[in-house]
């Protein structure tokens, strides 16, 4: 599933499933899991710059685990959920918090604010052998060498085979679509310029540099 | 590009596009696109039925030109916009609308409320030969033979190369992408058993029953 770029047709992100990064945007935890969608169109890998969209003026870091599906399901049983997964990736959420806290205040869609091109960068494929266990796995972001998150996926609310079976209870999953689990405390911005750094474990790292979108 | 279903990656939908619409959900006419998104998992086509989700007691037909984009793009200027129309859909924005008040009481994305599986049935592809002026189509939905939805795309806020154009801004936009414009007036419930029809002028028909998940 090394191709998930190609051939994957969703990205389902995970709001809130981090107590403390709940706490420090001001959120309830959540009862249950808060889905949102990003576009294929929003990954780039490692090489492209992180472009900050036009009228934004607060870009985010949020530092995620991502789970890559590895076959067609829905209605997923928890107990089977792990069957399912091919392997993972480290990927950033990258949010336009200003225009995700206007939408939040007027009701409105997610939409802009979490999937504008460029807003999930992604590391390369990493299978599912070489990860023993999905929710005891450190996690660290840096902006210009600062240490900015730095968790751990066993602090999530929901854990791995939990999201699996409650997001396909509503959205088929198929091959090469990812699940975007939430992210650690420690988010803010960056602006252009800025070098973000992020890894998971001893497994991959990358390293995103941001610009303003139309240079 | 008839096969938009298994090449296209995203649907992009456009929320409170015809102000009697936006007034008959109690909303403000919006002064720029409101976008949101649908996985491509939410599609079928006619001889699949419509599911009521889990948990829902609101499910609302919503009828709407769907915009095929034929190439990749992005920034595209409004004058150079209908260059990127292959054709066109009619669509149901089947709409979750208690799950939607839900999400927009608390600030959450409508991702759910609007992309769940069977949320998007389609019509088949109708290429852009056929249709002289996107902006000049009669659309209709009944329900169990009684006319529910009856207005014009003339009557759209955003037209199609002003959507295009500022969609792309944030979203690249790639062939077999859809663009779903937006829904007259007389949007309302449906329930397991209501079989709903709708029309593009003299272009086509599409004809779905509404079941319970599950059963
Ligand atoms: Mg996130
Ligand atoms: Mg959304
Ligand atoms: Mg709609």
């Amino acid at each position: 599933m090394s191709n998930f770029r190609e051939i994957g047709r969703k990205i389902v992100g995970v709001g809130r499933n981090y107590r403390a990064h709940a706490a420090e945007l001001g959120n309830q935890v959540p009862t249950k899991p808060i889905l949102f969608l990003k576009p294929t169109s929003s990954y780039i890998s490692q090489g492209q710059k992180i472009k900050i969209p036009k009228g934004c003026t607060s870009l985010h870091h949020e530092v995620e685990l991502g789970v890559v599906i590895g076959k067609h399901g829905n209605d997923i049983p928890e107990t089977k959920a792990m069957d399912y997964v091919s392997g993972y990736i480290l990927a950033l959420d990258m949010t336009a918090r200003d225009f995700q806290d206007e939408a939040k205040n007027k009701g409105q869609p997610w939409s802009i604010a979490k999937g504008f091109d460029t807003s999930c960068p992604v590391s390369e494929f990493i299978d599912k052998s070489k990860v023993k266990n999905p929710e005891q796995i450190g996690l660290w972001l840096k902006v210009n060498n600062t240490m900015r998150q730095n968790g751990n996926t066993k602090d999530m609310i929901f854990g791995v085979p939990y999201l699996i079976s409650y997001i396909s209870q509503y959205f088929t999953l198929e091959a090469g679509d990812i699940i975007l689990t939430g992210t650690p405390s420690g988010v803010g911005p960056v602006t252009a310029g800025d070098v973000i750094e992020a890894g998971l474990s001893d497994l991959v790292s990358i390293k995103f540099e941001v610009e303003k979108k139309g240079k």
